[in-house]
């Protein structure tokens, strides 16, 4: 597993003065000094989750895989983590085990059309909710709870929920569902290596294990070192750097377009920890090249407020580009070549030709886009985000503004105990 | 038909202040006096689009709904009107005819998943491509034309091209392709109208003649009126007025899933129009309420450097909340609601609370999502594009950035003549 950053082109940004803020901030965490102290436990799942928990998931899986298909059903970090590296690391034309998900919005019609698509069908549902009282994720699970024939609840659903308290505990012990344990002391955008994330990836037939295992490989990395070799550290000081020069959006930027739901789980982890109090960095996501011809016009030349943060896989399978006997598109000059190779030199020319633009430009590589480098990639940028919070001056592990507008809409809509 | 905007929560804006820049901007399009008039096609697409030229884009769609399955190969504006028109219309566990997209990126392993998949099937292929030579959907279709038996291309290829030049021309031409034609004056992000979108649009099941109904109502309307009462007029003085007081994101945000593409399309319409010369607004999208559980807290609680534009469907068909003996998850309050009016619950909660936190928010009312709506929405965001870029000071109808790129890019592939 190797996962590096290259820096080539965000050198003027002088990040490394910032080292000393970084330690500090890594300390922090470590320590558990910081604020929001009591929400660490993320830190230290990928080393303390042993074999015989993920054997455990991985039998619940099993059983859940006997059913045509599962609905995940979650919002927030209950959706993003899972849909992540199902979307990450599954073939999207392939017959593997479907999961589809609910209850992560209210559309109605998406919700209509997936239970005419569920009705007849044997499936199994995951429902993830601390409380069981979330709106959205509470509103599917009624529905498709009803699908289910009562005999068949205790083989087809398992809840993961709080360990005691709350609505969707007191339902999995009253019909005596399976169950697993969101973990007190680990928010939802950090708790894609919790069960909240393992079961319905494991579901999908991925390999949960090597998930793990990089995770665990890059944990005992960013411990082992608060040099500037680390790599949290040094995405914490380069984006500090980039924001405190007034580029204010960051744009993660995937040449995989099954790394899309990577970026979107990114953009939560990033956004809901930083942005608070009137300051953070704005999270974006582009997929490239095909945002090349749409959003990259601004990013070559609109204005000068911007740095991007590019995903680099090394090594991928894939086709490679025909000879024609007529060379009518001009493309023979590529014949021969992996396209994989091509889609890494648009890569590098547009991290240049941005950089030529006024863009600053961080590049992260990882060997190749599997279970292992995605745990890794996931707990790096988790670790990242730690750091990164602590140097801008807030509480990483809060999300206060997020009640805003549930409490409008529980007063509009009537909610008992709200006016 | 109907489409009006409300600005409840943008009064403090003070737009309407501009209503004599966007009238003169408004003049310049139609006039044909500003910059890049060589390219206001679009502007009359709707009424000069007859109903024999629909009939023959029909009857090519339904041709190729013979095959199991179309693969649109295209890029930019070759590829997210028609993907955007798709997604927002159709069921995405339905049975209908399936669309798949290529050549929209160079992702390696993508196209191998997509060519096994195919492998063996009798697919159709629409390309899309003014020149014939743009490297991404020139290699997809290089290897998917392969697959082809050379006997059945003629009934299975179709080509979107220009009329008369370039390399995709020349191979329709040579092989007897049936074809239709990109217009000399309507650039790519602006030919959603034209055969461009419309043919894999049909292709798809949908309704291109209410699509372009929904298009030619909404332009007599604006072609109609120069008064602040004009729709256009007015989303191009908010979103100008908001960027002048600071606001230099604006967060395209839907309720429905459906509508993500749509706010794809958006975000190549205006990013690429007016992210030119160190200027232009950020253009970004959320889902809600999946986002609020993620870019929510960022969008609350941030930085005050954002407005937010809201689609707000009236109507929908959807599932009602069903009662439960047990009211465990205590959202028995909303039983005999349909979710659809809880969603818009959460819109109306959402404007209200961000517009608390310091973000000006425009909600955009469509009556329903068909097809009509659809493209009287599509015909709303261009002609406000051309009002709005006027109103910045930019070209609308150049991109002279993304070629920044493609130079690099050719030089390190050593194409001939590049270096």
């Amino acid at each position: 597993m190797d996962i590096s950053f290259d820096f080539t082109y965000a050198q003027s940004l002088g990040a490394d003065k910032l080292l000393g803020e970084a330690q500090a901030a890594r300390s922090m965490l470590l320590n558990r000094s910081g604020a929001g102290s009591d929400f660490l436990g993320w830190l230290e799942l990928p080393s303390q989750t042993s074999d015989s928990d993920l054997n455990a998931i991985q039998a619940a899986a099993d059983t859940l895989r006997q059913a045509e298909l599962l609905v995940s059903i979650g919002i927030g970090g209950s959706y993003l983590g899972a849909r992540a590296a199902i979307s990450a690391l599954s073939n999207p034309f392939g017959s593997g085990f479907p999961v589809l998900f609910a209850g992560h919005q209210m559309d109605a019609r998406y919700h209509a059309e997936l239970l005419e698509y569920l009705s007849g069908r044997d499936f199994a549902i995951n429902v993830i909710s601390k409380s069981g009282t979330t709106t959205e994720p509470g509103l599917a699970f009624r529905m498709l709870w009803d699908l289910i024939p009562p005999e068949r609840r205790r083989d087809r659903v398992i809840a993961t929920t709080d360990h005691k308290k709350g609505a969707l505990r007191q339902l999995a012990d009253t019909e005596g569902l399976r169950s697993f344990i969101i973990p007190d002391d680990v928010g939802g955008r950090f708790s894609v290596l919790s069960p909240v994330g393992l079961l319905p990836i494991a579901a999908a037939g991925l390999d949960i294990k090597a998930l793990l295992q990089g995770a665990r490989e890059m944990q005992s990395r960013l411990y082992a070192d608060d040099s500037f070799q680390n790599t949290a550290i040094q995405y914490a000081c380069y984006r500090n750097a980039a924001y405190r020069q007034g580029h204010k959006i960051e744009i993660m930027a995937a040449y995989q377009q099954s790394l899309f739901y990577t970026a979107e789980w990114w953009k939560q982890l990033y956004g809901e920890s930083e942005g608070k109090g009137g300051k953070g960095i704005f999270p974006a996501a582009v997929n490239l090249s095909t945002d090349l011809h749409s959003m990259g016009q601004w990013i070559q030349d609109g204005e000068r407020t911007i740095f991007e943060t590019v995903l680099d896989i090394k090594e991928a399978d894939g086709p490679t580009i025909p000879r024609l006997a007529q060379d009518t598109d001009q493309l023979n000059y590529l014949a021969g070549r992996s396209m994989h190779s091509v889609n890494r030199t648009a890569l590098q020319a547009t991290l240049k030709a941005h950089h030529s633009g006024g863009v600053p430009g961080l590049r992260i590589e990882l060997d190749r886009l599997d279970a292992e480098h995605l745990g890794a990639l996931f707990y790096l940028f988790e670790f990242g985000c730690g750091i990164s919070a602590y140097m801008l001056g807030v509480n990483p592990f809060d999300q206060p503004g997020v009640e805003a507008y549930k409490k409008n809409m529980f007063a509009m809509l009537g909610k008992p105990g709200h006016s």
